[in-house]
């Protein structure tokens, strides 16, 4: 660990520095580890204080590993497909809130099984040990907890963060949006979640990605699956996450794992095999209430019973078209109790998984077409949080929203059409010298009457470079002043489409701008 | 270090558990700190383990200190404010981009001055070394070198992070939000930068947050200023940031700490007293510009023709009202390099202030009224970060939105006006037994007709919850199904203000919820 850092904090320090670096260090004899530590501490500090290696050239011009920063066209996309969603989240009722990036690191402790290796810590600076947000749910459930809430229909849109291997072309990175939709309270069976799942079907449709997959399963149906196959109790877990794996490994090698690395017998391997390759809808479900085997189950009948109710409930909601019962869906989550879905794009060649496959990736994995909406229910974690263990049985929706933005952006870049990243209106400008003060007053009058406008920040912009800046950034409207047009008492106004000019007096300029910007 | 940690590791054990800890701890004899530690650690794994103490009761619920949730109603006035803003952004042409919410620690390190002690730090967990970013405008200069960008207008709201001693009742957090708006690019003198002052007048106008005065000053003039009172060179920074607590301090303190603390000459002192003192426009400027000292500056007089050429155009935008030329004004902030700028709210009894003075906080700071934007030209930022210094110059201002959204919400308790949290239109409910499904079928039509509606998640309820729910959370009208209504092809819609009822056809029922929503 101490030569680890040593080797870091040298090589941070470039050029003729390292070689003094390395030098100074060589040419001492007896040095602890200890005392490397120390002294490689306090040229560290001294490089801060100097701002950074005494000069300006030292710094790694880069954001953090796996994270990224979104240009103006990407916001305007990423803007674009919030209202989206967001509309949506409206047009069903729910509220929303908002939690702070970190939570007290116990708040997150034994909620994400094997995942929380991938949780990010803060540093301890003295004071309460913190980690970020490793999804938007636990935060949620905490909250419900702690403001003693039992009823809620909340959205809640904001970034989390995982210290996972980003696959950034594929639109995984270590920091990323959840938009996530949640309905919190005991109510009659279905009904929540059957909505949630009408909410993911109206994205995925108003965002137009192409054809989608909604595979539906049910912990209680993979739980008592598991149990009829003969999977020891404590196995429970660790088979699901295996099964977890299925969209993107073969069987064989998922049925590899379950055997040699996690200790089941081939042949209770061998039965799940058979259940997990099987989907369908209501029907399915009912067949498998016949099943000699499953229906030994409590666990497993609660749960096909469920899938029987939510499909007459996916009826009524006219989505059925989309929503596949498929056994092999198991979610890597631990807080999930029932009912568990997972959106998928099935539309060949969409742009993220093409990339990856010409990156060389292995070919299972180029098949996958991504999951871009994921959840489902999870009565027990409130009560996780709860001074008297009462419980808040929650259902909920997470849309994926990073890979939904790589894929529009693709788009975007495909299409003819521009992405405007202002709603300028305007652009306040002039043809002839010493006419700033006039521009100003202009553009003052135009903002004071709520129209968006721009002026160049020169004292004498020439007329073409004010008229290309319109023409770059799609402004749609110039409003040109000059000796004549003072004296005139009126404005002309260009339309930078068509090219036509009229002078407009000023006291109707606004209601011009007004009436044609309205028209657009 | 070890002892500190043991310490908290136990006291995190409660109830009888702490009781066996210590008790186990004190039975080893010749045990080593380092022994102690690798049993609290193993101690710590197993409770993290066991989910947080073995049981459901440990958990210490709360947000991490300084931090806070929002709940629906404080969300939905912080949409409110955050729409006055970014439409005033926009209405200036501004474009938008976001940055990760952790940069390099390096990036950060060396920009910050005696404030960097208040950046958060995240663990080493293996990988680079990270910091959550302390404002919004480092990673902005960060994301221009690195992106090559010499020109843009953009906007940016996020939350930031400052371990600061938060004083949550005056809106003052550890994480919270910064609404910035700044103007990059080679430009004409103080266009930009009085364009942006115009934009903190608009906002604070609209949000009608009562009266409010911007101070502004320039870095020069404060440096030119030290520089003819005698203060050294290298203290100028410090005496700068001394300068800066004259809205906190009385100035006998402030001169106090820059003798005893600064070993500042008592005479230096008293001439940067006068000189801190003196408050005016245009004409203060022009006073200065023939002070026999401060003329004896080259960049006092610099910066004294910027006030000049800045109030000049602050007049065009029809701003001076607000705006005070006031030298007491320095910023804690290391990297302004000309104008600086921030606004106050005047109005006596603003909420936030009162509230600290009930609380029993010194009168000093009660007095004060807080700051609620403020900014600034830094034009030697952006060139840290190239790697060939390329310097491009920025002037912005940053709106103190946390402070903004205390107040309103202030507001909202006075007023008797109700909040909404959702925008729900049409409540569909049912008067009989049995009709889930008639209304899960009419609810699907309304949200498939872009409406937005709720539905009881319940088989059978009354009819008066759903009608209670509806004057509980603002939804303006109820479509009613009954077993006559089915027959008749009807729907009951119910106006819930006045309690009028009439019978909608079915087919003419999404026009008349749309007809009678878009009324209000």
């Amino acid at each position: 660990m101490l030569g680890v850092f040593c080797v870091r904090a040298c090589s941070g320090l470039v050029g003729h520095r390292t070689a003094t670096c390395v030098r100074t260090l060589r040419s001492l004899s007896g040095i602890t580890v200890a005392q490397i530590d120390e002294e490689v501490a306090k040229l560290l500090e001294l490089k801060a204080r100097l701002g950074g290696d005494d000069g300006k050239h030292q710094f790694v011009l880069k954001t953090a590993k796996g994270t990224r920063d979104y240009n103006p066209k990407q916001m305007a996309i990423r803007e674009k497909v919030f209202n989206t969603i967001v509309s949506c989240f409206k047009r069903h009722g729910a509220e929303t809130i908002d939690t702070p990036v970190f939570e007290l690191k116990e708040t997150l402790t034994g909620k994400y099984g094997e995942d929380s290796k991938l949780i990010y810590d803060l540093k301890d600076q003295g004071g309460e040990l913190l980690s970020l947000r490793y999804d938007l749910t636990v935060p949620f459930a905490r909250y419900l907890a702690m403001n003693k809430i039992s009823n809620i229909k909340r959205y809640h849109i904001a970034k989390v963060y995982r210290r996972d291997n980003p696959a950034m072309t594929r639109g995984r990175y270590r920091e990323f949006y959840q938009c996530d939709f949640d309905i919190a309270g005991q109510y009659d069976g279905m009904i929540p979640d059957a909505e949630c799942l009408k909410i993911v079907h109206e994205i995925l449709s108003e965002l137009d990605l192409g054809d989608f997959r909604i595979k539906v399963n049910d912990r209680r149906i993979l739980d008592g699956m598991f149990a009829v196959c003969g999977v020891p109790d404590d196995k429970f877990r660790t088979i699901c996450s295996t099964v977890d794996k299925l969209d993107k490994m073969p069987w064989e090698d998922v049925k590899k794992e379950m055997v040699n690395e996690k200790g089941l017998s081939e042949e209770a391997a061998d039965q799940i095999g058979e259940y997990v390759s099987m989907q369908g809808g209501m029907d399915l479900a009912e067949r498998l209430l016949q099943d000699p085997k499953m229906s030994q189950s409590k666990l497993a009948t609660a749960g096909l019973s469920d899938i029987k109710l939510l499909f007459s409930y996916l009826q009524l909601f006219q989505v059925t078209d989309k929503v596949v019962f498929d056994l092999s869906l198991a979610r890597g989550l631990d807080y999930y109790t029932g009912i568990i879905y997972e959106a998928v794009l099935t539309q060949a060649g969409v742009a993220p998984v093409a990339n990856e496959a010409q990156n060389g990736a292995n070919s299972e994995e180029s098949v996958s077409v991504g999951s871009v909406a994921g959840g489902g229910r999870y009565d027990g974690l409130v009560g996780m949080f709860d001074p008297k263990g009462r419980k808040v049985p929650c259902v909920g929706v997470s849309i994926g929203i990073e890979r939904i933005f790589s894929i529009m952006e693709q788009k975007a870049e495909a299409s003819a059409e521009k992405v405007r990243t202002t709603e300028v209106q305007v652009m306040v400008a002039s043809a002839q010298k010493n006419l700033l003060e006039e521009r100003l007053r202009l553009v003052t009058e135009l903002w004071n009457a709520d129209i968006k406008a721009e002026v160049m920040y020169k004292k004498n912009p020439k007329l073409l470079s004010q008229l290309q800046h319109c023409e770059e950034s799609g402004i749609p409207l110039v409003a040109i002043l000059g000796e004549q047009e003072l004296k005139d008492g009126v404005v002309k106004l260009r339309v930078v489409a068509t090219r036509e000019e009229i002078d407009i007096s000023r006291a109707d300029l606004i209601s011009e701008i007004r009436r044609r910007t309205s028209e657009a």
